[in-house]
């Protein structure tokens, strides 16, 4: 079924006075100011066509993942890549697990293909179990895995995705979305060993997120064949990833420390904002991720504290359009101290009003 | 049949050193700087994700061709619409003119749509006449159409459009390229008028060219119903054009009187460039636009004139790959006068070289 509207997302900042946005999955620290300055820099140049094949940047991203450079694509940001992929392939039926970030089953439904949906519960904290095996079946062309998971912040257990990935071996394509892995303190244990990138498999990653860069645009796939990673190049235009965002990931790659400190800060306050959001009332689930699931048995609903929170000048994200989840879930991204504070003190605020 | 490589196009100039681009069809003023000034401090706040809506943009595009908001989509530069008007349309069946512009029947092979070839003559100076409207056939799903084309330089007849626009009423989707328009003198004549913006008609325009922002990205489409523009808009991702371009587009709005300038010196420096390459021996194809295409009668291959014009620093375009030209085509962006000089001195240089 073809969609009739445009779907809402997070991160949308425009037309109210928005101070704190918690509801794009950003990392706290803000744009590195080498990244700022070298997409800056790069404005001077943008009167000539990017880099259709962003060479200098391939060339780092290849020794860092030890593929061929034939493998990797890139895109105006991660989500260009699904539908690109997505438009390329033209799966017949996909398995998606749900709630997961809606962007996939968006870009499957402009190819009539049908969705298997993998229904997480409430109930496990919305982990991913073995039981995704059994959706694995022969008449499966792809599967989008987010991991962590958006909006539940859960990482993929390391063997199951191992056996998830051996599964797909069979002629389903993996479509793998670490766009939110860096932030994690311990994502690098939960990725498939680039060793054992089958096929099959696809990886994408972000610079979005990492680098707090989302108004740039700029992701990637690593693809393990390359016949896969031309037909992903060939579904979209040539010149898709702009003069100043690839000078931007360029200067990124050099901020490793930048990143280190961005996971350490987003665990303790991940901390901080769970035990806030739980002494408040609110169901916390578990995540590893730079942000959090919640909801809410209050009265009031989701959408009245997402309005009340708005005139305060702060953006949370209300869940109700992810499929697997009920009007009562919202969604929090990690921030800075004070701006986990300032939230805290809102919803107090207004949840409190609310009640009088 | 689906594509086995990717294409090339003009307007790189990564890997050798170029001082002079003519393979890329960009206004020779370069980009303004006021449109630099408001790019550069875009990047600021593009550690937001960029407004999908591009509310701002609207407001202005949509007074400007006097249609409403919801008719208008915006995206990642003008190619990046074309892939998603054929995602969104998914033709059968479709006419293309040739020589064109060669991502419309790349797009088109990415949904296994067959295409018609309407072959423009040499002798005729490629212009489009009526025998087009005998192929515009009650099969037909969609029409390209480049006004002017590129790469011949011819701009479209308008009654001539005026009658094929009534043809398409029929079921066609015309879609109607003019993100070279701006730049020909008598443009403005030649377009359709927007009363006459039919329900199956959409007209592409890019910022790209007339502003020389290819880095930066941003072109629209104005459709004629609003349900064509809401597939388009699903057909891709949400948030296509990025926080700079954006910025850099609401800036070059106010740049009037550059485009003028540009305009103007276009004439007159095509006048020179067409008199200069005739001088040197080569047939110049009669051009309205800011670019020329040119035939060579010489043993000497245009590949071999490619190739040596390189090694002196300037790119031209070879147009072996337009469906329609052979290998003796090469195709001239009207630069600055002085890069318009240097061009005509390193051809005439390289080819005495080439016949001693």
């Amino acid at each position: 079924m073809r969609r009739t509207g445009i779907d809402l997302h997070g991160g949308y900042v425009y037309g109210d006075t928005i101070k704190y946005d918690f509801s794009a999955n950003l990392n706290p620290l803000g744009m590195p100011e080498s990244v700022k300055k070298a997409a800056r820099e790069a404005i001077g140049r943008s009167d000539c066509y990017p880099d259709p094949f962003c060479s200098s940047l391939n060339e780092r991203i290849k020794e860092q993942w030890n593929v061929r450079g034939d493998r990797i694509v890139f895109g105006n940001g991660a989500d260009d890549l699904i539908y690109r992929i997505v438009y390329a392939e033209r799966p017949k039926r996909a398995v998606i697990v749900t709630p997961t970030f809606t962007e996939y089953a968006a870009a499957l439904e402009n190819v009539d293909c049908e969705i298997i949906e993998h229904r997480l519960s409430a109930e496990n904290g919305f982990a991913l179990d073995e039981t995704i095996l059994d959706k694995l079946t022969e008449d499966v062309d792809i599967l989008f895995l987010c991991n962590p998971n958006n909006p539940t912040g859960r990482l993929i257990d390391r063997s199951l995705l191992k056996r998830i990935n051996r599964a797909c071996e069979r002629g389903i394509l993996l479509v793998l979305d670490e766009c939110f892995i860096e932030l994690a303190e311990n994502g690098a244990s939960h990725c498939l060993p680039t060793s054992e990138l089958g096929n099959n498999t696809v990886i994408l990653r972000a610079f979005t997120k990492t680098y707090a860069m989302a108004g740039l645009r700029l992701g990637y796939a690593v693809f393990g064949n390359k016949e896969d990673a031309l037909l992903t190049a060939l579904a979209g235009q040539h010149w898709s990833v702009s003069v100043p965002a690839q000078a931007a990931v360029l200067a990124a790659l050099g901020e490793q420390d930048y990143v280190k400190k961005a996971v350490k800060l987003i665990s303790s306050e991940r901390e901080y904002l769970t035990a806030g959001l739980e002494h408040l009332g609110f169901r916390v689930f578990p995540s590893e991720a730079n942000f959090i699931l919640c909801h809410s048995d209050s009265d009031d609903t989701v959408m009245q504290l997402e309005s009340s929170l708005r005139s305060e000048g702060i953006a949370i994200r209300n869940c109700w359009n992810f499929s697997g989840l009920g009007e009562n879930y919202f969604r929090v991204a990690v921030r800075l101290h004070n701006e986990n504070e300032a939230l805290l003190e809102a919803i107090e605020k207004v949840t409190k009003w609310q009640k009088t």
